[in-house]
């Protein structure tokens, strides 16, 4: 094998969120009864049921009346926009930033992640990587050539932080890790790192003279009124090795717009511009009129959009809790869970293709976010709330027919 | 200097077009008077004197109105616009395409570009790229730790064909290259290669195994009704080895959408699904729904763009053949003229940035296009016809001043 049919068989995407419908099913291994009832697609939020920002079409075409100008931004975004953003995001993290030197707008926060990685990580370079965590962030470091040190967030053994292994992630340093990328709130558990933990991250990486990747996609959906620390604000880190990412797609419902943006170190940002002007030019032009919007939603929206998903968690979570062999932890912040499933007859990934094709469920299993996660999966519940429970008892059916 | 500061030293994008802004002009080094007139940015087109294809918005609008489906497509697109997609680009090409299998959507032909790029270059790898040819190819080279082979086109010497080095060409693939990739009709040229040349391409990519990506952005836009031969439609070469790429960002003013296709061989496109999953998930969902417009304009509509752009090449090329001392070949198919200046004085940055700032003209220097153009500079004349033949006057003056 060339090393690039190499590099492409560690890129599969087969049971990716999303992608679930270009699976091979025309023999299912895994043979249970059809379980009627409305299909959930818990692969991602369904913006249907919790809709986008309102105001988000109009925002859209008053950047379209712009023109050429709102058309051909700079690579890093409209300057205007990325002047309301660096305001915004400053008085979100506590992190003063400039528009013109901290800050760019990407395609979606996954265009964010791919330049950030991009700008840091060449050939055999050391990147630590939580396990779990978002499962694109394995695959980039692959892509990259890089070298994968894994570090074990034990998000059983606490519920006062995340559990990360503060001693494994210090020798990793030790050990020569150049850069560390996590998402915070972790994906696919939902759970938050503690102030104090940040505070030992910032510290460890300080010491190590390690750059940080940090990806706080959902940290704006906060429950049960808790604590959130913004690792650049640290004062134990130079904020110059710290790029943090954020964006619109999931608690705003944004996604079909694609719109991210990556804030931090003024010498990262500027090589991932560079990048970005090779893979995609910029951000749709149009589209980044929308993020007017964001961090500006209308009073009471937010709060709205985190009660009604508390209410979703507290239902699944207790069905689960309900159920025979079944273990989860609560999510903090966030749309996922990640409950771990009794042992079954079955690997998980016909498990999986099973669950989807007999009871209309889409799940995505844990293997995705790690090895050795063969008895999880995630669920993301921005669903329709009696739609994604109903889902979930559907879900503990099938486990109970596959039972060792 | 780390191998990473080497890479991104590489890639500056001070002189891309869009970017000027981020140029340090504060002290110039040239000494011009200042000239007067409506500013012209011919570093791209301008799509507020050339409109988008009418009825985008809507069309914009009604992917926005599907909701979830249109916001969470496949990665490698939705299959309704694929399908419709599949059915015109095998129309236009002559090559026939299977919507789920030979075709992906990406944000802007630059995705595109290095979603192919990704997907057949590794370390080491030779690619063929020729001079003049599009700045991001050569970026993409550095990029992908490939090894550049240059193959020169001649296009001062004929106009019967583009006027690529043949030899060359097959001297670089009996040494090893593995990918050709080149943009037809050229950018910064705007000329065409022959079907006598293209079935000579087809037949020495086939005779030495080596992969073709081709660029044909502004292949519908062809002048004095010339022909034009697609490559992949050829039957000398296996098209299994050739992905085209296209997109609607030119010719028909979507730019501001970011929407690109590559279409050809199903496992390079299966490569670039797998590796935009981690670039950027997808082109825009909403975006992917103006797509339906394309290849499907009013009436006249494309008659008349190509008119207009014939009649602004044909007033400027008259202007500059007037002037002492410059060589333009007239442009072909697209809106970009090349043309190469008498000797001045200074260097072509710094011509570049007075011109900028002095004469409110904006040119991308012929140097972002391979070494060896420092007499050249690359404009886009979709622009305000009076305002184009004005600005390019300005030019002449600035020229004319400097002269050595």
């Amino acid at each position: 094998m060339s090393s690039i049919e190499d590099k492409f068989s560690k890129l599969g995407a087969e049971f990716a969120p999303g992608q679930e419908v270009r699976q091979n099913v025309d023999s299912l291994s895994v043979n249970i009864d059809k379980i009627p009832g409305t299909p959930v697609d818990f692969s991602h939020g369904d913006i249907d049921a919790h809709e986008p920002i309102p105001g988000t079409k109009d925002a859209f075409n008053q950047g379209v009346e712009l023109g050429g100008a709102q058309a051909y931004t700079e690579y890093r975004g409209s300057l205007d926009i990325r002047e309301d953003l660096a305001a915004k995001l400053t008085d979100f993290s506590g992190w003063r930033m400039e528009a013109d030197k901290n800050l760019l707008i990407t395609p979606g926060t996954q265009g964010a992640l791919f330049l950030a990685m991009g700008a840091l990580v060449s050939r055999g370079d050391k990147v630590a990587i939580v396990e779990p965590d978002y499962f694109a962030n394995r695959k980039l470091v692959h892509f990259f050539d890089g070298e994968l040190v894994p570090v074990q967030l034990n998000y059983f053994d606490t519920n006062k932080e995340a559990g990360l292994d503060l001693n494994e992630l210090e020798t990793a340093f030790k050990n020569g890790v150049k850069t560390f990328l996590f998402s915070n709130p972790n994906n696919p558990t939902g759970v938050i790192y503690s102030q104090d933990e940040i505070k030992k991250i910032a510290a460890l990486a300080e010491k190590y003279g390690v750059s940080v990747i940090i990806d706080e996609l959902y940290s704006r959906q906060l429950f049960d009124e808790r604590d959130y620390a913004h690792l650049i604000a640290d004062k134990n880190i130079n904020s110059e090795n710290v790029i943090t990412i954020i964006g619109p797609s999931k608690t705003e419902s944004l996604s079909g717009y694609r719109l991210g943006v990556a804030f931090g170190s003024r010498t990262i940002i500027e090589r991932m511009e560079k990048l970005q002007a090779i893979v995609s030019l910029r951000a749709s032009g149009y589209n980044q009129a929308v993020l007017k919007l964001w961090f500006n939603e209308p009073s009471g929206w937010m709060k709205n959009r985190i009660e009604s998903h508390q209410a979703i968690r507290d239902d699944l979570v207790k069905v689960l809790n309900e159920a025979d062999g079944f273990k989860v932890r609560p999510t903090e912040a966030g749309s996922y869970l990640f409950p771990e499933i009794p042992a079954i007859k079955v690997p998980l990934g016909d498990f999986v293709k099973a669950l989807r094709v007999q009871a209309g469920v889409t799940v995505t299993p844990g293997t995705e976010f790690g090895p050795g996660f063969e008895n999880s999966f995630r669920v993301n519940f921005s669903q329709n709330h009696q739609a994604a429970v109903d889902a979930m008892k559907r879900i503990i059916q099938v486990v109970e027919a596959l039972r060792k």
